[in-house]
């Protein structure tokens, strides 16, 4: 039986301290769920964050690598998908989540934003960032879900599981 | 030897007839300047504006369809390659254009905006949408340059290229 | 820490009764080692009996589906990798295999094979088709990896996995 | 109005001088034709000869990468594709040919005429490769033409276009 996957996608090395933080956390709940991890699968910021909190909680972390080879990955995956097809694997990462968290901003993470709303998935945004609040409820009303911090994130992504039973 | 290629990405069915008017005199001055036009070759929206316009001045048109066949193809696309998959295709048509120009927005459009600032190419924004402006100028000061008309558009193109030799 | 994920890659519909019996086997024999298995995902010939194989010893199933939901799907794959872009995963499904093994043959497994081969990795072939076994042995000496059981299978991908470290 | 491609696939590096001068003149008959010629780009092999022989007749040339920028392209290609997506654009090769020639065999090519099968393309096979020509039409019996002239190959290629009319 299908396995739940949240995706928690973000900034590799120009994450923040803090979206680190609350990347981590995101993990760490996502674990405790029950629900798989799903990130870009790489040695830094967000993903590898992610992926470190939910092994705190012997949670199972999937990561979707851009490259070709195991090079570069998070020592917290578990499960790599090599792709070795770059950032056009960000597709994959949406398709493949049940629900998609943004935690932080940057180019990366715009285009896994932006290919959700193209792909009709809900996207959490879990930021500070104003113009990414504003830019992205003007691209879609329904499917971007604000909120400030990584368990009001969990709680809408688990309204949003129980709304699609 | 390799033919400069400019893509010209915007909204499908959700396009606004002032995109559909960029976009075809896009189209035009793209093939008056001896370059290729590549877009996301349907049949749709700024895809099917730029490419016809391209085609009244003889130019050379290419489609990246998301299509596993050329159903759904624009009757001005000259050169179709199909992918099969799906909007992971939007990388592929930034990678391949020497300069990306954004006419108009939509979430498929802002994720090629975003995928073509992750691979460091050059991206001209052609709209008056607000929250797409501050957005993208957020994630990248030097990459995204703002413009009002066609004509404008076209010549930050020509700077750009010259610049890069 | 990244798990042994195991492809075992073959025929879907045009499965024959011994290929999916050989699949069940292998995706046994698999999860009893503590692999994962990896698959094409669908309801369908090899990749189902293999997973199924796998799911009567608790074993993880990841499967690459080749479509952009998860309609289709096999019910005994936990982990879905929803690609959107059809038979392009194979090269993902190669990639992400530390061995491959293909049970059966057709056009699809053909390519896997030959994709695998292209990456470097082992295949080990379990088919008693002939001419497959003439060609890949005549695109690979050292690659190409004949067998046929289940058993004797899985005795090659341990050996080979064994003389990697 | 979308022309016609023809893809001419075979090995890089790895070619016979036979290879390279079946290639040649391969893609100065499909120039002849006006059709396109469509190969995967490198500087290599089948895929730099058939692009030269095209550029002889002032053919047009695709050449569909596998890299993420343009190093290692061949001179003689007119329109690149920048997939960044390694063997995984294969796939895209032959979807987007409307007959395929293989010319000469490889790993590569393997994946090309399998994948071809699968999206149930003609692939006209240009090899004396005997393992080849037995392997594919034991996989397909009506969608493999084997031949032994670029010259036979290009009037199997019209005869299939005709029909398919």
């Amino acid at each position: 039986m299908r396995k739940i996957m949240i995706g928690v996608m973000g900034p590799g090395t120009g994450a923040s301290e803090t979206d680190r933080q609350n990347a981590f956390e995101l993990g760490r709940l996502i674990a405790q769920k029950g629900w798989v991890l799903l990130t870009g699968g790489r040695d830094a910021g967000v993903m590898d964050a992610a992926s470190a909190g939910a092994k705190v909680e012997n949670g199972l972390t999937v990561g979707i690598l851009p490259t070709a080879d195991d090079r570069g990955i998070s020592d917290a995956v578990d499960i790599a998908i090599i792709t070795g097809m770059g950032n056009a694997r960000n597709n994959i990462n949406v398709l493949s989540s049940d629900v998609v968290i943004a935690c932080g901003m940057g180019a990366g993470t715009a285009s896994e934003v932006a290919l959700a709303l193209k792909a009709n998935k809900p996207v959490v945004l879990l930021t500070d960032h104003q113009e990414s609040k504003l830019f992205f409820t003007s691209l879609s009303k329904d499917k971007i879900f604000l909120t400030t911090s990584p368990e009001a994130a969990i709680r809408l992504v688990n309204e949003l599981l129980t709304a699609r039973r």
